[in-house]
């Protein structure tokens, strides 16, 4: 494969995690070490930036500013929730990618995202090979759902992880502490479909003493009056009951609980709210046990606190960025960086390489046997697991007023070389 | 005043903090230098520990637990929400406690809690002063919410103000990031009649690109319609909008924001739910503003954040323990210990004393000139109130797992003295 000259575009997609600045970072910094990558882009608000060519011109922005990066949350280029389809589907859309690829002689592509980002890097790559543009296309894994096949871990789930795992060890001391009044609490995790996010709180659950005592994941049918029963058993035995729920927990017919439930009925404005699983399970525990419960919803918190991320986490993210400039200059494409497991103790880790199209068709989900078998909580396997990637932690520069300080990009927009104006639908 | 020589009992009361097991390890290892103090006793869940003649013989427990208690959130001894009221109408339970403290030959009574705690206190010292038995009463401030009166903060303010504004900044990243899809975030504080919570999360705004861009205290009469704007000028001005919202606002007529607008109907069990003010709000935004909005509802999370709490807050809960001793000690009863700012830059703060019924009977809410003139946002006032306290970071013990290691007491339950039972309604 002979060299390639010409720019390079990075892109962050979907929901944002703790550390795919951090892969940014690792692709800029890299990129900068290639000749033949001239100049390194960024699209703004993901595949919205490319289609709409608002681009960034990060050669401008001061190294400090991508250096701050490493120990910056969320995506500094913007991301989005825009999905394109199939090439007979979306094909306006693809076309105008390479069309503005063309345009400012974009020849590398460098895709931060899960499985939709993956199938859309996959379909850029085969439109650009259809039209003989030359490009090489490289996807870096990023989810806290820890959801993407081919790899064995995800880059962001380590510190999602780490930062779930806390918060239900210290929220779990406040149950603790105030069970004769406030007896139960449920914080519900974020990971519709996979238990990963749900299941590494298990980690603080290092005596029957610390919460959690019972964790609820979307790969295992809920039953109402089995979680009764549960709960009625921890609160029997320790007087209290700290309770982890993954959000999308549904029952044996695969329908949501917050449904089956019935939510929250309709609010002053006379729209239906379906409330989450912890207002869901709140409301069960304080029906159906009698005890008061709490719940926690960290949402969006959870997925950037870099105040408390993964080093393992971080380390790697920048890794798989700089891995995927390294392969696509040497002549890749195609191809999402992987993590590889070469040892879990110590754990030592490598990158290899998946084709995107299948990171784009697979999902991983919790095998069973990282869940126990009653089904509430997690085994020593899951443990084993999760433990090295949440090791260390990122250290964060503190200003004058005691909180982080995260980069911002100034943001310099290139001039538009297109002559149309397109608009994503 | 001579020396007084007897057994001393520490009570944790209310809502736990990060920083309330630094001032009870303040008072053990203090208690520990004075001769004339001959055991030290922890009462197990608060006042109820004494009512029950639960004591815990802290003394047994491994030096090394109680030096863990300098980062270990939560109230290690149990803490409990029960109430005593009036001399007149809680006699029985007064008596009980003087009862409990004869037989243990209970001399030194140091209760950290709220204004309800300080009530308590000064009555248990008033009865004992009437019955001629000799005791020492000292209180030491504990409570996230800040609202306690003659004192210039509280410990436990500074870790909860430290973390919230965290939050606020790194979930308003997400917000930044994904503006073109999840445009508006809501994040809920505790502080239910005080706004000092909510109001810290201010610090994070440096900039107008920064969260929280609104924030909503219960000082300030809160109107829907005028919400709505705020929130629309927000997202005219930068595309999104952060919010942050203390859980007890109030509109003009001093009516609930929650009840106002109707919560959320009953649930599938019939029972009526009211939603929190996270919820409400992020209904009216979703259906007036006509924007996707999320919820943060950090809940007891939020108390008890010790991997990223304030080592001001930390250093001065233990401050307030400790003297609260040597005053016991050196002849002092029925005051508490307050935190005295002699000078905000730089920073000095020592201790002083207040009478514990000034504390019970007073509140400290946020003054006017803290809040902006719209009523959503802070002045530079507050900054700079709030910015010392937060300084620093607590180091915490991780363990190989790469999470924080916190202490649990052993809990020794010393036998019962006293020939009845006695049980607090």
């Amino acid at each position: 494969m002979g060299e390639l000259k010409g720019n390079g575009v990075v892109a962050q997609s979907g929901g944002p995690t703790a550390v795919i600045n951090a892969s940014a970072c690792g692709i800029i910094q890299e990129a900068e070490k290639h000749d033949c990558i001239e100049r390194i882009y960024g699209a703004r608000n993901g595949i919205l930036g490319i289609l709409h060519e608002e681009l960034l011109d990060i050669g401008k922005e001061k190294p400090e500013t991508i250096e701050g990066l490493k120990w910056t949350p969320a995506a500094a280029l913007g991301s989005c929730r825009y999905k394109l389809k199939s090439l007979e589907e979306s094909r306006a859309d693809y076309e105008r990618i390479l069309e503005v690829f063309r345009a400012h002689n974009i020849r590398y592509f460098f895709y931060a995202g899960g499985n939709d980002s993956m199938d859309t890097a996959d379909k850029v790559n085969k439109l650009a090979a259809e039209e003989g543009y030359e490009l090489r296309v490289m996807g870096i894994p990023k989810t806290i759902d820890n959801d993407l096949a081919c790899t064995d871990h995800c880059p962001g789930y380590g510190s999602v992880a780490k930062f779930v795992a806390t918060t239900a060890m210290e929220a779990g001391r406040d149950t603790e502490a105030l069970y004769t009044s406030d007896t139960a609490t449920v914080m519900e995790t974020m990971g519709r479909n996979a238990g990963w996010i749900a299941a590494s709180t298990g980690v603080a659950h290092r005596s029957p003493e610390d919460a959690p005592h019972l964790i609820y994941l979307p790969e295992v049918p809920f039953s109402i009056e089995r979680f009764v029963q549960d709960v009625k058993d921890v609160i029997a035995q320790i007087g209290r009951c700290f309770i982890v729920a993954g959000e999308g927990l549904v029952d044996a017919s695969g329908k949501y609980i917050t449904e089956q439930a019935g939510g929250f009925g309709v609010d002053a404005f006379g729209h239906k709210q379906l409330g989450g699983i912890a207002e869901t399970l709140k409301s069960i525990v304080e029906t159906e046990v009698g005890v008061k419960c709490r719940y926690i919803k960290l949402s969006t918190a959870q997925r950037n606190a870099m105040h408390f991320a993964s080093l393992t986490d971080r380390d790697e993210a920048y890794l798989a960025g700089a891995e995927a400039v390294r392969q696509a200059v040497a002549g890749t494409s195609s191809k999402m960086v992987t993590l590889v497991r070469e040892s879990s103790s110590p754990y030592e880790c490598t990158t290899g390489l998946a084709e995107l199209l299948d990171v784009a068709n697979g999902e991983k989900i919790l095998p069973r046997e990282f869940i126990n078998e009653a089904g509430n909580h997690i085994t020593e396997a899951m443990k084993d697991y999760v433990i090295p990637l949440m090791q260390g932690e990122v250290p964060v520069e503190i200003g004058a007023d005691g909180l982080p300080v995260y980069s911002r990009l100034e943001a310099y927009l290139l001039p538009k070389l297109t002559t149309r104006n397109y608009s994503a639908k």
